[in-house]
């Protein structure tokens, strides 16, 4: 069988006990060169290999996140979606105190 | 002058140029131990010099943050806390559009 994104990308041989074949198919290269550039193999292959198969592919799912975050935004990576989700719950927060305090306000008027 | 946290860490010499000692003071050895098991001293270095030296303090500060996150919490990292964020504004969402629907009552019974 063809070697994973990640041996291929190393060129090495893809074992059979390949921590990354599961998650890093040779059909998408980009994928496992992201994390490569970000992360470093040898660092996933140990975060993957700390953790029990079971939950290796939401490791990988949220590592490609982070990765692609950091390429995308190379100062705040990841942190840039965590600011904008904070803003938005500020503004929401906002939202609904004014709305609150309208509530009040009709319920009092009209007593 | 003591070499900075990177360089004492790595065993080599601090050098006027280092792009980490404005960063990793050695009074904070662990700061950067985290980056390094997560990114790689390697990776984290190519990171910073491709950016501008007045860009290079946030990313730090992000970079630490994510180090952080994915050592609290190795399945999903700083996604945890985007995850935790997008309920919040997912509660939020539902309080808002709650106290607008009561608001259109209110207005509507005492017309």
């Amino acid at each position: 069988s063809s070697p994973c994104a990640a041996c291929k990308l190393l060129r090495r041989k893809c074992t059979r006990e390949c921590v990354f074949a599961p998650y890093f198919s040779s059909s998408e290269p980009q994928k496992f060169a992201q994390v490569h550039k970000i992360f470093g193999a040898s660092n996933v292959s140990k975060m993957l290999q700390e953790l029990p198969v079971e939950r290796r592919r939401d490791a990988v799912a949220s590592i490609v996140y982070e990765a692609n975050a950091r390429i995308r935004d190379p100062v705040y990576g990841c942190l840039g979606a965590i600011f904008t989700l904070q803003q938005q719950i500020a503004q929401l927060r906002k939202q609904l105190s004014a709305a609150q305090s309208e509530m009040v306000l009709l319920k009092f008027q009209h007593q």
